[in-house]
């Protein structure tokens, strides 16, 4: 507990004075005031979150954290959970929508097994922060154990630490994991407090049938656990997944640094209830990436507060939406950085 | 005329073979079918119209087009005309945010003067294809004559074919002109019959008496001149400009080398009425960038049947919209390119 009550403290407020420098600059570009719409207020933010009127997003990355979940158990899932495993190789392979992605924004892609079903021997590129084989079975009883549930987001928390070392501008979150929209909905109706069947999707494309089995899996998973809302990490240990954890604990760890979050899909967007239920003030340092295809995405980012960037219909996850939009948010300090002035033009 | 029919006959459906691969390897894609959204049937189509199931965005360019508007006497404009041509000399210095974001996706900036009062010594890096100082004033009588609104088209298409001859995979629209909404304004009401008041908005940002009277001048207009909704070349010389021309050029030309254009926002999309009024199927290489806060362009869009890539509330034109998309689209093309399929993964 010691070291996120340690990152907890670290959490400021935006940086008034670098946002005011800031807007007074992007006032005096050469365009009419408000003309590059959302490009000129995100380039403010980002500078309040850095604390510097003329931030640089240019060493970037996508953590990816994966892990397997108890609650495929029950069905809720269309794909079987080898596929988590697989898919992480894919990734360490470079062939995944993630590493494309992101390579074409200029992001690294850190891959982190948070606990996948069978682990994996040690691989290049491959950071083993394996909290067990998979959670429990979310229906029947907790998913993990309180103590469990802090070991994922103090991994997290190392995880972006040891990127910030590397050199870090920015970071976006990713996931994978078989079956990892379920605990995400459980989460999302614990804490926003919406209805189930509001929140819950299709996932990689349930049918109707399966779908109200999903709906009525999750019902039973927040009935057994009896969530405490107000308490993070008592909804993650009950109805979480531990790259869910995880990314919450990447979110802690980078905002503590003063470094923008770029939050990708319904996965990471459980996650960031999670960070923001620890600390609230996390949620200043938050870019939506994306809008989902999952329904219950929505209902997350309105919660938050958090306008997406883009809405391509995009639900594939591993960090895919919050690469692409990376390059947007790159975009918007560039401008602020490199247009030049009234006074600068003459 | 000549010069323009020979385009235009040369302009050929999508490649339904190149389409068919495309979509039979973007769903064999180490992920769940539709997962990346729009990113998928985008690749798809921009492999319909490059005639290649692989294709690649590697060349890219923003071809900016400036030229005056004789209406801005009517006190359509907050900005003085004189603003054209200091912004065409902020896009030879690199400082405007067209530089800015089309560096960012790695496209070059190709500039042309169409018809900037008092025109310009020769400067590196400016293409000069003036066909006047400015058009006529369309509250008045017509803007230009028929054979300026061909000239004007005509050298569009030069500029654009010079371009594919130094290496072109995609090219974006980008347009600079004090006034230019109002054209724009003018155009899209008379060819897709929408109401001057819904297709008219603030330009740079105009205050509700301006924006009444505006209205009024572009009314006045199509009083005036009665262009002929089914002749684009008509509603061009009518109520256009020598810009809105050019970009029509621009997009016949690279349609009609199978080249995927990107349009920018309102005026780029007048541009884009007049090129499909001259020959439908150009909407088919249409990649419509992004929705611009001007509120005509709604229509314009709903007009040609086309979905935006990106809603950031941007107004400001010179193609910045565009080089935005432009990144989409290269993205979408890597996915399909460079993503593992299920055999190549194992």
């Amino acid at each position: 507990m010691e070291r996120l009550e340690e990152v907890l403290s670290q959490i400021k407020p935006l940086d008034e004075k670098a946002m005011q420098a800031a807007r007074l600059r992007q006032d005096n570009l050469t365009k009419p005031r408000g003309s590059l719409g959302r490009l000129e207020g995100l380039s403010v933010r980002i500078a309040g979150m850095k604390g510097s009127p003329r931030p640089k997003l240019e060493q970037k990355a996508i953590i990816v954290m994966a892990a397997d979940h108890g609650v495929v158990a029950e069905g809720v899932s269309l794909y079987p959970q080898e596929v988590t495993r697989q898919m992480v190789l894919n990734f360490l392979a470079g062939g995944a929508g993630i590493n494309v992605l992101a390579r074409h924004v200029g992001a690294r892609v850190v891959v982190v097994d948070m606990g996948v079903v069978g682990g994996f021997e040690p691989r290049p590129g491959l950071i083993c922060r394996m909290i067990d084989f998979g959670t429990k079975n979310m229906a029947r009883g907790p998913a993990m154990t309180r103590q469990q549930a802090l070991e994922a987001v103090e991994a997290g928390i190392e995880v972006v630490e040891a990127e910030v070392a590397k050199g870090l501008d920015i970071v976006g979150t990713g996931d994978m994991g078989i079956g990892n929209t379920t605990p995400s909905a459980a989460i999302c109706a614990a804490i926003t407090g919406r209805p189930v069947e509001e929140v819950t999707g299709r996932g990689t494309g349930l049918e109707d049938e399966r779908l109200r089995h999903k709906i009525a899996v999750i019902r039973r998973a927040l009935e057994v656990n009896q969530p405490d809302p107000n308490d993070g990490l008592d909804v993650l240990s009950k109805v979480g997944g531990f790259e869910i954890g995880g990314l919450a604990g990447v979110i802690l760890g980078a905002v503590a640094r003063r470094i923008p979050v770029v939050i990708d899909g319904f996965i990471s967007g459980a996650a960031a209830l999670i960070a923001t239920r620890l600390c609230p003030r996390a949620k200043d340092y938050l870019i939506a990436g994306h809008l989902s295809a999952e329904p219950g995405h929505r209902r997350v980012l309105e919660y938050l507060g958090l306008e997406p960037l883009l809405s391509l219909g995009m639900r594939l996850g591993e960090g895919t939406g919050a690469a692409l939009a990376m390059g947007i948010a790159e975009a918007a300090v560039k401008v602020l950085n490199e247009m030049a002035t009234f006074d600068e033009a003459g």
